[in-house]
């Protein structure tokens, strides 16, 4: 018996995620055919780029004028990322955004501090702040994320506990303040999840939160990242972020070198959804022109597997 | 309730099915090396090379000086590839190396063609020949592959009914001639396997001869190879042809290309295995460093996954 959700939703985080890490500003008419392209996939959501400081990434810099020039599709969310007010505060006014409040919590306080420059404490607190905005700008509170929820290369192995606690709190945030409770993103950003450790975090959390909705980030940092979405899937998890052409990472965890394994590959993903049966809504042949367009704009090969060796069904129709 | 094995024996392929498909003949001082250092990472068999017509394949032309010069480890089982009597002949003239019989079958006629020249069924048929040959020379028939076993670029779908009644066979020419049942290996040659379509034909196979060991051989052409050997894990599969690095794959699945995946990557399942609780007896750090070997002498970025982002030894014993 599997408990196999019957349709599987993506979140392509590739524009954002991926763009982010490069060095180089790549010509935005490049980037807003990659986008375009994305768009006529079926894909449901895809983040464009985030509104950080444009001088401590320049590769953003230009997300307003990339979110204005794209062909907008009815049937997708186009969304923008911010990590503080500031940034809320700009998207509020950029036409056409889907905004919907994130919440994001770090397991390990050693990449909070890094990524942020905050502790993991003060970065938990903050998030009743952005609770506070959200309600303030009656903007629904969504989603929460847990960072490094399996572990982390800078402070080690993270413990159940330390996520049901975070768990804890993020319902007293919202469900405390008459929000429903916001569908819960495990992101694996270090690459330190395993399939059975994955099963038995999402378990645990379950006990506490039977009715919650789970997600995962996964980052295919050490070669799992499928297993890991396979185990996902015998759980029942419905929600992945991905980026096409396995764009993205974190840069601490040396996801900054050219061609290794950054987040879970799109295509790779719905390709494995489809043998199984799952549905995703998604035309992977399209998905695999949007990832060649990738590696067009990087001039490098990328680490997606199918987008390479095509899906199979040219090739089933020979028999 | 889990069905995983408590230990998982690697078969290490890179040597040969890697640099079978380079276009140049690397020194042979620097694959030394490399086998050299497989053979001290605990592994228990390594694939040096192959005796083929070395007009065909002029880059295993100096295996049997390369199979001469490695540093022969005691717990290592070092074999050789052979595709015919000539072959096996010469295999058997070589000091040191481990001889077992091995058949191969073709669950896709248009890959027998193309590998052989001849069709899966008069490949069937010498098979037979080969176990006579087999018992001739006193060598004992352990392992029967099926190429293809799970679909074929070139043909299209593979039914179970054609690899169950390979089996028919195997067993008819093995055990009705007085052997043991051999091993059977699932050979999925050009990445059509996914984990539950893999799991269902594990499961005929196993309803037809219960106690027959499975072991499989995955190519990640379409980046599904770590989960289908999580799915053939949960299926108490304890045998795995894999190679450091990723190296290997079949020419007529486009994985001549550079960088694009081959094999399932020896060091990467090692992982996924110690993760799992289960053991290979394999120092997983220094798997690692033959694998940079490997990227030393192509001059090439691999797509293995760990090789580039560490194990996570060192980042454990942080907290």
């Amino acid at each position: 018996m599997s408990d196999f959700p019957t349709f599987v939703e993506f979140h392509e985080e590739g524009p954002r995620e991926g763009f982010q890490l490069e060095t180089v500003l790549h010509p935005i008419e490049s980037r807003i055919r990659f986008i375009d392209a994305l768009s006529r996939t079926g894909l449901r959501q895809i983040q464009v780029g985030s509104l950080v400081n444009p001088k401590k990434v320049p590769t953003m810099a230009d997300t307003p004028e990339l979110f204005a020039r794209i062909e907008k599709v009815a049937s997708v969310k186009y969304t923008l990322l911010w990590l503080n007010k500031q940034g809320f505060l700009k998207a509020l006014d950029v036409p056409d955004v889907t905004l919907e409040g994130w919440l994001y919590f770090y397991a390990s306080d050693a990449l909070a501090r890094a990524n942020n420059d905050r502790s993991a404490e003060q970065m938990r607190q903050e998030q009743l702040d952005f609770v506070k905005l959200y309600e303030h700008h009656q903007v629904p509170v969504t989603t929460a994320s847990i960072m490094c929820a399996f572990g982390c290369n800078l402070e080690g192995e993270v413990s159940t506990q330390r996520v049901t606690d975070l768990l804890s709190w993020i319902r007293e945030i919202t469900v405390g303040r008459g929000h429903s409770l916001p569908t819960l993103m495990l992101a694996d950003t270090m690459g330190w999840a395993s399939p059975e450790r994955l099963k038995q975090l999402i378990g645990a959390i379950r006990d506490i939160e039977p009715d919650i909705r789970i997600g995962t980030h996964i980052h295919d940092t050490r070669g799992l990242g499928l297993a890991n979405v396979y185990a996902a899937l015998q759980m029942g998890v419905d929600l992945f972020d991905s980026s096409v052409a396995g764009l993205g990472g974190c840069p601490f965890a040396s996801h900054k070198a050219k061609n290794t394994a950054g987040n879970i590959c799109t295509e790779d993903a719905v390709f494995l959804c489809e043998e199984l049966g799952i549905e995703t809504g998604i035309d992977l042949d399209a998905l695999i022109e949007a990832a060649k367009i990738v590696e067009e704009i990087l001039g490098e090969q990328r680490p997606g597997k199918i987008m390479h060796s095509g899906s199979l069904s040219r090739f089933r129709s020979k028999k």
